[in-house]
This record gives C-alpha cells, sequence and structure tokens, in this order.
C-alpha cells in the first residue's frame, strides 16, 4: 500500500467542500487555506483538519498535492502569492487552461468535476464526472492517482476539449435550469403550482437514456405548428416571448419537416 | 361497483395509444377509429377491442365517452363528422379550448394528459397529472370518475389555465430538451461523448426536491461572469450563439447581483 496522499485545500466554497469531503477518507487533508477564517474553521472542522487564513506563503510546504479550488479570477494571485515547493498543484475550473501555472509551477495540473455543486444538495461525489490534464508525466501520475480515489470517471481532457465540455454543460445544464424558472414564471402568473411540471421534467431526462435529445423531441416546434406556436408566442412578453421565438425557430430548423 | 364506463377511442396515436392502455384494464375499450386501418389495428389487439376505420357517423352510438385524441387540426372535422349520442365527448388537447364543442354536443370536456409520450419510451400513466374541465355537472362527474381510473392525480383547469400550462410545459419539456440536444452538438464537434453530461443533467433534475429553479441556478450568467460569457459566445456561431447570448442576458436580468 502507498501512504495516503497528502492534501492542502486552497478554498473553502462549493468546489473545494466537495472535494474535500471527498478526499478525506482517503488521503491525509493537511490544511485547509480560507481568506475568511469562518470559512476555512467550518470546513477543516467537518474533515478534521487545521485551517489557516494568514498569508498564502505560510502553507505547509510538504504535502503531495495542492488544489486550488478557488473563483476564476482568484486562481492567479493564489499561484503568484503560494511559494514553489516539489508537490503537486492542480486548479478546478472548466474555463481557466492550464496555462495559468506556466513558468510558476513544473508539476501541475488542472481536475475539473463537471458538477454543480450548490451547499443545500449533496452530491455522490462519486458519480461525478472528473476530467483531468497535467504537466509532466510525473504530475499525470499523481493527478490521476488522486482524481481515481475521488471519482469513478476519470477523463482525460486537455484545456482545449475541456472549455468545449464546459460550453456544453451550460446549455445542459444552467439553460435547461432556466427553462425550468421561466416555466415557473408561466405558471405563477396563475398561480398554478411548479410541481405539477415535475413528471414532465423526469420523463424529458429519462428519456435521453434511450434517444438522442434531438430524436426524443416533441412539442409545437418539433412539429412546425405554426397555430399553436403564434398563440402561446402571444401569451408571453418581453425576454420569455423573445426566448420563445428563438428557440422554436431553432428547434424548426434542427428537423427536417417532411409534412 | 358501476359497471365498467364503455370508451370510444377516436386516435391511434401517441395520446391515443397511452390513454387506452391505460383504460383497458379498468374500461371496456368498445372501439379504436383511426382513418389508416394499420395504426387503429395495431392499437386494437394491444387492447383487445374491434378497430374501425371507414366513416365516423358508424362509430358504435351507445358509449358512455368517446375520446377525441388526434391531431389539434383533426378535432373540430371529428366532432363535424360524428354523430349526436347521449354519450360524453372529450378531447386531449393542451391548447384546443372546450368551445370547440360549443353547439355541436352538450355533455363535453377536456382531458389533458400533462405528458410528452412516445412509443419509444412507456411511461407509468398513473404518474400522469390529467387536467380535466367539463361542459355540464353531469359531464365532470363522468369525466372525472374517468381520469381518476387512469390517474392519481386529476386537476381541474379550464382552458384558459390548460394553455398557460401547455405553455409552462414547453418551456419545461420541449425547450429544456433542445438545450440538451445543442449541448450533444457542442460536444459532437469535439467528439466527446454526450453520456458525460448525465449526472449533471440528473443533479439539475434533483435539485427541483429542494430547491425553486430561480434559486438553484449557476453558471457564468448567474455570477455575472462576463469574461467566462465572451470567451463562450466567441466559441459559438448562428443560432448557438444567438441563443447562448440571450438566455445569459435572461439568467443575468433574473438575478439580482449584490457584488
Amino acid at each position: 500500500m502507498n501512504k495516503k496522499q497528502r492534501v492542502v485545500m486552497i478554498g473553502s466554497g462549493n468546489v473545494a467542500t466537495a472535494v474535500a469531503m471527498a478526499a478525506a477518507p482517503e488521503c491525509e487533508i493537511v490544511q485547509i487555506y480560507s481568506r475568511t477564517l469562518a470559512h476555512a474553521r467550518q470546513l477543516a472542522e467537518r474533515v478534521n483538519c487545521p485551517c489557516v487564513t494568514d498569508q498564502l506563503q505560510h502553507l505547509a510546504s510538504d504535502a503531495d498535492i495542492y488544489v486550488i479550488a478557488v473563483a476564476d479570477d482568484a486562481i492567479e494571485p493564489v499561484i503568484a502569492q503560494s511559494q514553489l515547493n516539489s508537490g503537486l498543484w492542480i486548479h478546478t475550473s472548466g474555463s481557466k487552461p492550464i496555462d495559468v501555472f506556466k513558468g510558476k509551477r513544473k508539476h501541475c495540473g488542472v481536475m475539473w468535476p463537471m458538477q454543480s455543486f450548490s451547499k443545500q444538495l449533496q452530491v455522490e461525489f462519486g458519480e461525478v464526472p472528473l476530467f483531468i490534464e497535467a504537466s509532466t508525466p510525473e504530475a499525470h501520475k499523481a493527478l490521476h492517482c488522486f482524481a481515481s480515489t475521488l471519482s469513478h470517471t476519470v477523463m482525460e481532457a486537455d484545456s482545449h476539449r475541456r472549455a468545449r465540455l464546459h460550453l456544453a454543460s451550460v446549455f445542459a445544464c444552467n439553460f435547461s435550469n432556466h427553462m425550468y424558472a421561466l416555466a415557473k414564471e408561466v405558471l405563477d402568473e396563475e398561480q398554478l403550482p411548479f410541481d405539477v411540471l415535475k413528471p414532465l421534467i423526469r420523463t424529458t431526462v429519462e428519456k435521453l437514456e434511450h434517444l438522442s435529445p434531438a430524436d426524443s423531441q416533441t412539442g409545437p416546434a418539433a412539429r412546425a405548428d405554426h397555430k399553436v406556436m403564434d398563440r402561446q408566442a402571444a401569451m408571453l412578453s418581453g425576454d420569455k416571448q423573445a426566448i420563445y421565438r428563438l428557440l422554436s425557430q431553432s428547434i424548426m430548423d434542427h428537423h427536417h419537416h417532411d409534412k
């Protein structure tokens, strides 16, 4: 058996919390760093390790892995303010390239969990796809080993492909969720409960197990039913109407109508 | 025990099939009518009843309920071409009002299943919300009785509210599914597999059990991260770029940013 990987976690937000909680049973979490003492302390208590909130220069220097799980714009300042050492340095951003480490760290990488974490909903981390990229073979080996202790699904993605995956996830997750939010607004205007939509939403997702989303598309636009589309657009105003028209047109453009 | 309700099904598409299959164990399906003999026969065999494909005037005249489950534009011709009798006549359209029966039938109604049916995926009909509306107290009683044998969730919705529900379902189901289709296109360009998005899609839906969709919104637009949004929009073209910009703006407009 190898000895446990020693991990320093920089950050205390949703991603940092999810990664630290998933790593805690398998690794030794050496420190949690956060600019905000209360946040660092909260997470440190959950994973039973010390917290630090003073200068980044004073991080433990002998850990195996340094995980930078902070807001995108804070990644480069963290790298600049912390000390070079022999550890593997990784960040967890979907949209920042590995180049942010260029000239600053030799053994570095990215481990992007494709998931939307929130404090309110615990996610089974083992099910979260992790996309990894590393600067050197040694870095890759250490990162792959670390990622595999956290999730069943570890995949390679360089910064270019990771950016694509991130963009796709905006459509599949953020935008589909916004469709639910707009549906709720449509119902709220008539005091109708959002709950009635849930069986339909679940079926829409279940269909993806059997059909491609394009093949399972239904509704007025998929059948080019202009009467219904005009009637529905007329019930809307503002951004909801613009979205209705643009998405209906897009669905029609993606479907070839024989009839 | 009341005797079984006697049902004539007019139509043989996805909704007609789902309703007939759900009704078969509890009701007596008297006839399946379809303009296309092969379709009528196929469904009639599944529910073990005669099929008819000749003139609508020759439908059995003594059924309790006539279910018109055909395309929206075919509903009024069906009513015009069939004979008035003492049965309850209903249609199953989300967007057609009850008025289509005006002057043609006294006991009539609408039973709209809020679900997207397809041949490829069997839906547990008992879980499908049914929205009903009827012209008379007698019609309402018979329709409520019929609907309750099919589903656990029977709700009242007049034509105005049903139109709202239908519109909301377009956002929640058709448009969210189109977001999956666009996400798949983004991945296809790099030969990345759509399957990697499924855990994220499932979590997005699971969150709805705990939070309103607006409260669970995440992503670049929700945090007004213009750098990421500009970078992502630049990776797109055509309708995907227009959709990206419009939906991102809409998400920003719906979120009040304190920071």
